[in-house]
């Protein structure tokens, strides 16, 4: 029987890392789910992302602290900062960006993957939704491809960790189709920058979540602000 | 008065990264230390690490969790490997390396420089002494400086932070002499793998630099071995 490919999934939880894992695993690959405890606002996404590695019937699961709130610079990490709910504004970046979060977890990514001798990183980010984050783009991904392969002796050789970012063109209603085929327990996964019982609905993750959801035709939405 | 620039600046405690932000602090800049508690053997190098700061009278030194032996794959970070003393040889990568600890520290360093406005990195990052190691190569440096221009949004209006690595083509001797000159207290810097109360004096790490600092002429060396 041939090995299976070994992939490391970064998993926040939310729908579109989740979903990314899917694709991964329905291609055969055997994943390792790896988490960020990183000073965020709540910590409702990590049980959520808990949860979704148990869904997966993931074998490790690895959840790591990195305290990037210390020196905030973001409203998900500096709670004097409100998460802003009055709509994407094109060509803004928005203060849930926070500096450098991307970065520092596809590092820590490639680290465990070349601990674990895996060829693939799979990351759900996506270009679409997010076109006022800069570490969200396609080019990020390509130079991040490159510091990849001159950061370890494999790479050099042309067997370095090859970062696996499916969804990145996608619009969010093909996510949430593919989520939808997957079997993904979507009621599950969470996207809401706040962290309460119930989404809030009203902050900007939500509202892309909530339009994208409706249009796929999804029953189970919990708010429809 | 002119505002001086600011630097991050990484600090390992060791010579190679004290004497870089030696240089940095010569050339006017106010620098921010930062340091890892990495899961590493011993924390006789975050001790120096602390006295170096206090050298420079930093305004800032932060100290960052990131557990990176919870995987090893490297004789520092995993207690069951031991740490080669029988000299560096060429062309191969010895088990002190840490996989993807630059390229983590790096981008936790960049989290840290976009959150407080600062224009540089420095890096005590040395190529010859290291050259088995490929996250010390220059190629390396210049792919996560390309890296850092597009993970921002400054960096895309090309007001990116500078990764700055002086000590890079240097030999040790050279570096020996530039801490030396620069009044820096190299015998409370620590560079040793093993965490004793006294340096090894076995270690590559050790041997390097008791070489270096006999060929300098520096007269307090502890061990000859």
């Amino acid at each position: 029987m041939k090995k299976k490919a070994k992939t490391i999934g970064l998993l926040s939880g939310g729908l579109d890392s989740t979903t990314a894992i899917g694709l991964a695993i329905e291609k055969g690959h055997e994943v390792i789910g790896l988490s960020f405890n990183y000073g965020q606002r709540h910590k409702r996404e990590l049980d959520a992302a808990k949860q979704m590695a148990n869904h997966f019937k993931l074998e490790e699961h690895h959840i790591i602290d990195i305290n990037l709130s210390k020196w905030g610079g973001s409203s998900l990490t500096d709670f004097n900062q409100s998460i802003p709910n009055q709509g994407v504004i094109q060509g803004v970046i928005p203060n849930t960006y926070v500096p450098g979060r991307n970065t520092v977890f596809i590092a820590i990514g490639l680290s465990l993957a070349e601990a674990k001798n895996a060829t693939h990183l799979i990351l759900g980010i996506n270009a679409m939704d997010y076109s006022g984050y800069p570490d969200c783009r396609p080019d990020y991904i390509e130079a991040y491809q490159t510091l990849s392969n001159l950061s370890s002796k494999a790479g050099r050789e042309g067997q370095g960790i090859k970062l696996w970012a499916p969804l990145i063109h996608w619009e969010k209603i093909k996510i949430v189709q593919e989520a939808i085929r997957l079997d993904i327990p979507i009621d599950l996964t969470w996207s809401c920058y706040q962290g309460g019982q119930k989404e809030c609905g009203i902050c900007d993750s939500c509202r892309i979540r909530h339009t994208a959801l409706r249009q796929a035709g999804y029953s189970n939405i919990p708010h429809t602000p």
